[in-house]
């Protein structure tokens, strides 16, 4: 191990305590962008923490709660850009938090609180990076940027505008994405990409009101009609059926190879869909090749007439359903609306309403040849000391594509919460040793950057 | 006009005041057996109205609401058995009655009040014929038997075992079902059968909780699986796709002959269905068949997941449907049952959960050529002054195979309400006309019976 980053490791572990202290000061404030609890508090802090670590800082209007920018800006041959959030889930239910949700408190080598893995573990681990490094180095490498915004959770409604808008201040060669994982085996998983998605919700209409459901013999029954048009976008598997679709899937052998080698512990998959379709049961590689690069269309809710205790018999006047699909690079939102139109039109259902819900957005995916995965990669393995899990994609969606579509950055994922950091939910929690590595992974990373994008040589390790 | 007739149809108009004042009296106690308000009070008054038409009477336990029960047992050569209700449904919305729904109010010809079509007006109608026929011939020439139950309008649960462990009493050559309706072009609609229901609930399960919709990919989605298992059971028309369901199915040349010489307005179809099936349009032929000799698969209503305003990303664990069945002759609920849960078995979807919902019951049909249906239709020929409409059956159901197959009488349909007589709805209406000829129907019905049903003549006329 090169003498540096010993140094800078050992660093790390001793000032635990100042990391440590540093998160907790986040997690104090709440920051739920679905209420605007604490999201003045939040985004002050973050700011403040970046301030603290020697950022140049500023806050940026977006039109709803604030972003928060700071970078360095010191080192002409490369730059990385980090993206993050502030923000977080409602804390709901109370009571089944262990300790409260926004009083961070330190058991079993983990902090709880709301946030603590999604997504201010990760944020503050990368700010401590900067501080880490220059503390070890002398100074820092590489320039860096952060963009923790406040609305990821309710889904970024202004970040295409704030992207848009502010070209020359998030310029960057690369781009290191919110979140990732560690799987059970301690091996940290980089994800290449996320996928894109569309919300869609389907109305089907019968002219009068509910009528008695024995004018069924005749009457068009919109729940029947809605079932139907549904039928024709995908099957029960949740594969699209659409041509459309379907021509857009690119199974790009560099990809799949990521699935072969990877290793994964199918246990992990099984535990987490609860129960699997047939077509994945027992397989690993399939279940991978569907979760990261198939669309799925997926009946998020539907509703249609009398759905209270017992019986009543009533023909429905209207039926809707909530459809997401998950797009994977090459589908394009309008394109997917459209072809659910044609299709529905075609089929005969051309008076189902088909309207879109929310902001959608295409796939995104980075190469792993690139030399930013790589970089990622690379110093994941030595700071973790396992070989990193790559996978073609996050299973889930994410605005990404505004970094590699718009700014043109490759992007990847990583990060340090594990399968039972239970975001999103009550106790959620951040391992201490993660958060380390985590600072360590990203030093690394700060410290590689340049060597690694301009002549793929990896100095420190 | 035989010149009893002319005397006994002068006396109903006569007594208008005193048929308009029992049915009035009737009306004013509620009866609402979906909460049980009232009915101690209606199905008193309907006993006090039975003894004074002369009957003797009787209240049948039931296990729940009582029966009302009245009789005259003077003929050995005949005896015709009405069956009625006392119940009715609820009022609401209060709000959107002209005058409050126990208060029968008199307008423009009408008489206004909850059950003032379904069913008291025809049951007072009934029970006025009586007297109206003792006053007019001196005598009952036929043995009545009248039989009000109290539960019909929450699908009449005691019944079944009411009828069966009261055979004796209830014996008749006959029974006139409680209700059919006077068309547009003012022709009594007679009909010669119901369907039967069958009302299932289908869930569809996953196991684990709701889980983020990215893990539809892999993991098993209830909605769709219901949807695929709902499309194995019928089209999006409701046409039954089950080969046991379509094999029972008896387009007896008979009773397609009815709907072909029935000269239907297919406006009333038109209005009544809101928006038709496409097979059916223009067609009143095959919306008649349909109707009343087709059996139907409905979706009275279905439930999954995330339902609420605007998108959320959900894969649901748990999917339910409500289904009804509409029978044809021949049809069994229990075979109809089973053949939908082995459909499901054999299309993969043995793991739904097919549950019963309320009472199951066959349908059930009169021969048009039986005595009498012959009897029903040419008294009310005379008493209507049209030519009445024949149908196989009515569009809805009820459990009229208690009289057709338990009890061995031909069964057949006939009554004094209207498509605008809003029954189930505020402002429920009767036609005073419409109930002086119903009292005047009956009565030929009762003079004409016993030689009608023994010699096929029709003397009173």
């Amino acid at each position: 191990m090169h003498e540096l980053v010993e140094r800078l490791w050992r660093r790390i572990k001793e000032d635990e305590e100042v990391y440590v202290s540093r998160l907790k000061r986040l997690l104090e404030k709440s920051g739920v962008s679905a209420t605007g609890e604490g999201i003045e508090e939040a985004s002050s802090v973050t700011r403040e923490l970046m301030d603290e670590v020697g950022l140049r800082t500023e806050t940026l209007s977006t039109g709803g709660y604030p972003a928060v920018f700071g970078e360095v800006r010191e080192e002409r041959h490369g730059t990385v850009l980090f993206y993050n959030h502030y923000d977080v889930q409602p804390p709901d239910p109370l009571e089944l938090w262990e300790s409260p949700p926004f009083s961070p408190s330190v058991r079993t080598g983990r902090v709880f609180a709301r946030g603590a893995a999604d997504n201010k573990g990760n944020l503050v681990a990368r700010l401590c990076a900067v501080e880490a490094v220059r503390e070890v180095a002398g100074e820092l490498p590489v320039n860096v940027k952060f963009l923790a915004e406040g609305e990821e959770e309710i889904g970024s409604p202004n970040l295409p505008n704030l992207v848009r808008s502010h070209g020359y201040l998030l310029e960057a060669d690369a781009c290191l994405w919110e979140m990732s994982y560690i799987d059970d085996r301690d091996r940290p998983v980089i994800a290449l990409g996320v996928k894109g998605l569309v919300y869609l919700e389907l109305v089907a209409r019968r002219r009068g009101g509910d009528l008695h459901s024995s004018w069924g013999a005749v009457s068009v029954n919109p729940a029947w009609r809605l079932m139907g048009a549904l039928s024709l976008i995908a099957d029960v598997a949740g594969s699209p059926k659409l041509a459309e679709f379907n021509e857009d899937i690119d199974l790009d052998p560099k990809f799949l190879k990521l699935i072969e080698e990877s290793d994964y512990d199918f246990r992990e998959i099984e535990e987490g869909a609860g129960e699997l379709i047939p077509t994945v049961r027992g397989d690993v590689r399939e279940a991978l090749k569907r979760l990261t690069m198939m669309p799925v269309v997926n009946v998020c809710g539907i509703h249609s007439g009398y759905t209270g205790k017992g019986s009543k018999t009533v023909l429905p006047s209207e039926a809707f359903a909530k459809v997401d699909v998950r797009l994977v690079p090459r589908m394009r939102p309008e394109k997917v609306i459209e072809s659910v139109r044609r299709a529905l039109r075609a089929g005969g259902y051309g008076d189902i309403e088909v309207r879109q819900l929310g902001g959608s957005y295409p796939a995104a995916r980075t190469a792993p040849e690139s030399p930013f995965a790589e970089a990622v990669t690379r110093t994941a393995k030595v700071a973790f000391e396992k070989e990193p899990v790559v996978l073609p994609s996050m299973q889930g969606s994410g605005p990404m594509y505004l970094f590699t579509e718009v700014l043109g950055q490759p992007c990847v994922l990583a990060g340090v919460s594990r399968r039972d950091s239970k975001y999103h939910a009550p106790n959620e929690n951040l391992r201490i040793d993660d958060y380390l590595r985590g600072i360590f992974h990203v030093s690394l990373l700060m410290l590689n950057f340049v060597p690694m994008m301009r002549w793929g040589v990896m100095p420190y390790r």
